[in-house]
């Protein structure tokens, strides 16, 4: 019987050999493994629906909720979907390899600075089992070796997304340790994972809050982060009116249960008058909860609108939900002053005529992404043109914002010399 | 009384203020704090021999090493040099505000990436005084707020140096909260320190390997680590000798208590006659004892040439002393597969004359910076041209290799719009 430690150690050792071997392929190498993967996902429909159904079933008995049982269930589209996504990955460039930056120096020595993969992955997520596919596939492109520990809920599902990845690697020559699944929900495997730093280069949660915290807390290696994401829309003295209607019912009400949507909204007092009432209006009509100070109570009431009084606690919360807290600010400054106090650095967003204005709030505002006269809900892989993504980043250090492939690279020197020695 | 999380607490909010302020400081305004510290540091020489001079006596009292003793020791010409670096950082462009990355997207966003500070960054070091300044000078001029967690031994000495930064800031009208210095040898305000992640972005460890293993284990936040260099040159068949001895010299004896020297010789076979005891020879004059494999013992003695049998453990040891561990490798691939395994990432080399070799060693060496006939001691910051580094980063995310200004440097991205909203 292997303790968590040796099971780890074992993982470990076979996904740095794969590293290895896995991270000097090719593109067309690459690109036949994510081939052959699609294909056997979607000849493998009825098998991983039926392994699927035994999740559905363990869930149900276990009273689990009907969204998490929404979360668990795949069903012929969603397999589909599943298995677009991965030849979407396929059809990506190749991140590794790109030559980043070029010196000669004096003494002749030519340094180059090439993208090469960061060499063995953790992803520890939860119940979607789609998450398996993925992150595989992300990992693969990028030249990684992966180790996937994913939640109890869904491991028959995840069993068979694992066998087929690894039966494509296989069928295409290659290692099939580029990817491992972790095949239990012991939690001791997972502590013992999080201290493997000697095997795995970074780890990405991929979950809920408290997850991302036990990891960040436990991780001995570098965690790639995903935070919550609370966001705000500021309307400046100078902002459009339909631009601002039209930009903070994107920003809250297409998706509210994202990370990039809107929690705040702050407004200039000098155009709250005027402009408060019309943009509120528009939100209440959406069904939006307004949690206003005490001048933009003032303002909504005036309007006949409905709101609650804010309470501090609402200015820092990420609702996920068909709420907005509304804040009246003196000045732009204030206004970024207020951000940057209560946001959590996500991504933030300025209506304004002014680019004097905007330029002001985009260099100040400490976010990942900063928007002048565009909705939040754009700080996301594909509208960034990066293509699949693996999660949107609060960290400030490797990647901040959308993390693709380039994201899940690092990179190495290169030093050509012609018998050059230190003095 | 104030608790060790109230003290941290303390320093955290001030030193996110102090960020936010002088992340925007343009080159200019840090200049001149920069000029201003290196000149405060020549006129103060001889209140920080005198606070340096407490510190000694304690050191001394306390039975200190002669060689820590050395570290802490400043005298004039180390005080003079320390104030060389700060004009040098000075003069150094400055990261901050660099475009990065544009693109227009179909929808037409325009995207940029530029680069800022991280925000605040954490700096936990042993006994060395200068690192106090050094560290100060780096975060300053990459527009980052620091907290700076010094050795007890170096109280006093570090006291005086912290002082002198901040009334530098003062001088020039900025907030001297840009670089706080935590007052107390206390470890657990150091372990509140690590921690306290909704304020520090980063933690760079700055010492042995003791201290930075303690704080990847306990930081919340991402660090900066600075492992140790296990180093190998390889001797490919087709190496010039002249070349193998000049560059095997310089990599073990130039300075062989640093992280870039080699502790490694690997020879592929088909040249070990020929060269190994031309190469050995060479360093057994300069008192290098080698630790031979069989094969390179039987070479060596057929040679009359001192050696040492190597054991297991010698291959992944870091001697940091005229010691070298000497393997006989059948082919370039068993030679790579050596350094993969033993090796710890940071600085490898080959020499030979076929560009074919070269190009699969660097491809599939598995380290920071791969050298073709160059001295692996070139790994360093200076040597690179990024000016002056804070470490060398044995991690792979973020930063690989030399750390200068621009990898204490996050980016974000400013999106211009004209009323986009996604659908």
């Amino acid at each position: 019987m292997q303790t968590p430690e040796q099971y780890i150690e074992q993982i470990g050792q076979n996904a740095r050999a794969a590293a290895l071997v896995w991270g000097v392929a090719d593109a067309a190498r690459k690109n036949a493994v994510l081939k052959e993967l699609s294909a056997r996902i979607r000849s493998g429909v009825e098998k991983i629906i039926a392994a699927n159904q035994k999740d559905l079933d363990a869930g149900k008995a276990a009273g689990l909720s009907a969204a998490l049982i929404d979360r668990l269930t795949l069903n012929p589209e969603r397999i589909e979907k599943m298995a677009q996504r991965v030849d979407q990955v396929a059809a990506l460039p190749d991140p590794v390899g790109e030559q980043l930056e070029r010196v000669v120096r004096p003494n002749g020595l030519v340094i180059r600075k090439v993208r090469v993969p960061i060499g063995v992955i953790g992803v520890i997520y939860e119940s979607r089992p789609n998450v398996t596919v993925d992150c595989a596939a992300l990992c693969l492109k990028s030249g990684n070796a992966a180790i996937l520990r994913g939640g109890k809920e869904a491991i028959h599902s995840n069993a068979i997304l694992a066998q087929l990845i690894r039966e494509s690697l296989q069928a295409c020559g290659e290692t099939p340790d580029a990817v491992q699944w972790i095949n239990t929900p012991d939690r001791a495997v997972m502590a013992a994972m999080l201290k493997a730093d000697q095997y795995i280069h970074c780890i990405i949660p991929r979950g809920g809050e408290g997850l991302i915290r036990f990891v960040a807390e436990n991780a001995r290696m570098p965690v790639i982060k995903h935070y919550n994401g609370v966001c705000s829309l500021y309307l400046d003295k100078d902002a459009d009116a339909a631009m601002s209607v039209q930009i903070a019912l994107n920003a809250k009400t297409q998706r509210p249960g994202v990370c990039n949507a809107i929690e705040n909204l702050v407004v200039h007092e000098d155009a709250a008058q005027t402009l408060l009432p019309v943009v509120a209006q528009a939100l209440v009509e959406k069904n939006v909860q307004l949690r206003a100070d005490e001048r933009a109570a003032a303002i909504l009431k005036a309007a006949a609108l409905p709101f609650v009084p804010a309470q501090e606690a609402d200015w820092g919360t990420e609702y996920l939900d068909l709420v907005l807290s509304v804040k009246i600010a003196d000045s732009l400054e204030e206004a970024v002053a207020f951000i940057n106090r209560y946001d959590s650095a996500h991504s933030e967003a300025i209506v304004t005529n002014n680019p004097e204005a905007a330029r002001i709030f985009q260099t100040t505002v400490d976010a990942a992404a900063v928007f002048w006269n565009a909705s939040t809900r754009f700080n996301d892989g594909f509208e960034f043109g990066l293509g699949a993504e693996i999660g949107i980043s609060t960290d400030r250090l490797h990647a901040r914002g959308p993390v693709g492939l380039r994201e899940l690279c690092s990179y190495k020197y290169l030093v050509d010399g012609t018998g050059q020695v230190r003095n």
